[in-house]
């Protein structure tokens, strides 16, 4: 059976079909959030530490840092970041970036054994990212696309996904170590997106044993109800075999979905994991609804 | 490519891998509906016109129709229940019933060719239902049961599946005209209940080469937020290859995700169906809010 693990000093994370569905939360991301990017940049970690700290509440058990902003020092930046989500959870890590040099710095200040986001098919990046894998003793995600771009054929996508783990076994980086994104295409423009992606999940799957992960949101780009599209999409995705997904776990009917999923899976003895969380969901609307009143009686008051 | 035709004296619906996925509308059924029974048992049909009416506006694809109500004369009222629901709508309807008399009775007066729902693996079931099937040119929906029940060994299940679409082709049958329903057990109770059928409906595909169907709310049965553990099992079959389901299409959620795993699929075109769906629910939503501050002011102008 495929099994990819991760650790930090007190945890381990295991990855695989014969586990529950793995979120790696997304937040810790400062592309597209302005104020992030800024106070990151500014060397100010508190909305990193409660992004941190907010997700791994919800239920994300990896959680994915990226400190890619402009003209900031990025191996620094992703350094302290690690370390510093590293001081308020226990969760393992994704260390993200497309610089090398910040994979690096960041793998160095990691405890544990984190997951690389990521390598793709390009000879370059496998040249210069795999090594690092190596002597870190990391997992790696490796990307299905290559000098050539991302191509609509599922058969040529599975083909860089087979160079990467081929790559990877060479450099001494063992195959359960090597997590396969096989891009997810927004379906809007590219009709088979999802076809395609279920096609290659299935093949990765069956005829590379090796897990696949995909960041599950670029999918409904530019469509509406893109909650609905997305949560559709992750639970066809895990029917097909995906194990993991980087994706955003305070979007509380994703994270239902995953649970459902798992349950469909056969994954979760006797629906504990699936009680729990109604419990959990239905005391948290419970305890809305009576700050709600609290604050409609404060108002009343006011007047 | 598999595909099964229905039909009505004025619509043809197609059902296969090819086709946006098929919603039969389970509402037209007694049981369990009190007032329902009473009204049919009187010969009272408002209620199903309203339900068929109701569901073909919802997206109901084909409806089904059952009178199984104890001591009624369940030909007489399940043929007439056929005779009013087509005068109403246009769809192809599934006759729905255990009594051999009566699905005769229903499809002595369906105009077109319909759905029989349903036979098993039953040897006195076979040699009763599928000559019938086979009198008026219909379909069939064949189920993985038989006299030792109902097997958890997902191979069990698909040599029922087998030897239905084998009898029913010594009738004359075609196999397109079988679709196989790999039974939907209550997952809290049987914890392989999804990858069990996931399996079946994927083998009969390959195998088989005939459509699949199933009841899709048995699954969720004693476990809470069933809508959606339906919805996240529904897009699972689908994408495991089930091409129709009987569910209820006025629930919205349901609905919403059979649109989105069409999408997914690579079967809907330039997401036309999505986007019109989406319209739509936002003018019932944005009418419902009318609706709403109409009431508030009544009732202010009232005090």
């Amino acid at each position: 059976m495929i099994e990819t693990i991760l650790s930090s000093p007190t945890q381990v994370v295991k990855i695989g079909p014969q586990h529950p569905f793995v979120i790696i939360g997304e937040r810790i991301n400062p592309t597209g959030r302005k104020k992030l990017a800024a106070e990151m940049a500014a060397w100010d970690f508190e909305r990193v530490r409660a992004d941190a700290l907010a997700q791994v509440e919800a239920g994300a058990h990896v959680l994915d840092v990226n400190a890619g902003i402009p003209l900031v020092d990025e191996p620094a930046v992703l350094a302290e970041a690690v370390r510093i989500v590293q001081s308020v959870v226990q969760v393992p890590l994704s260390i993200d970036s497309s610089v090398v040099a910040a994979l690096q710095a960041g793998l160095a200040a990691y405890q544990g054994k984190p997951l690389v986001n990521s390598v793709t098919g390009e000879q370059d990046r496998l040249e210069k990212v795999l090594p690092l894998v190596a002597q870190y003793k990391a997992a790696v995600i490796g990307i299905t696309n290559d000098e050539t771009g991302i191509s609509e054929d599922p058969a040529v996508r599975f083909g860089i996904a087979k160079k990467i783990v081929e790559r990877a076994e060479s450099y001494g980086i063992p195959r359960e170590d090597v997590l396969i994104d096989p891009l997810a295409m927004p379906v809007g423009a590219v009709r088979t997106a999802g076809t395609t992606l279920f096609t290659i999940v299935r093949r990765v799957r069956e005829e590379l044993g090796v897990n696949t992960v995909c960041g599950a949101s670029n999918i409904s780009f530019g469509l509406p109800n893109r909650t609905m599209l997305n949560a559709t999409f992750l639970s066809m995705a895990i029917s097909a075999g995906m194990t993991c997904a980087i994706t955003n776990p305070l979007e509380e009917s994703l994270l239902m979905t995953v649970l459902a999923a798992d349950v469909f899976m056969g994954l979760d003895e006797n629906c504990m994991a699936w009680l729990k969380a109604q419990r959990r969901a239905a005391r948290r609307a419970s305890g809305e609804s009576v700050d709600e009143s609290q604050r409609r009686r404060t108002r009343r008051e006011r007047r």
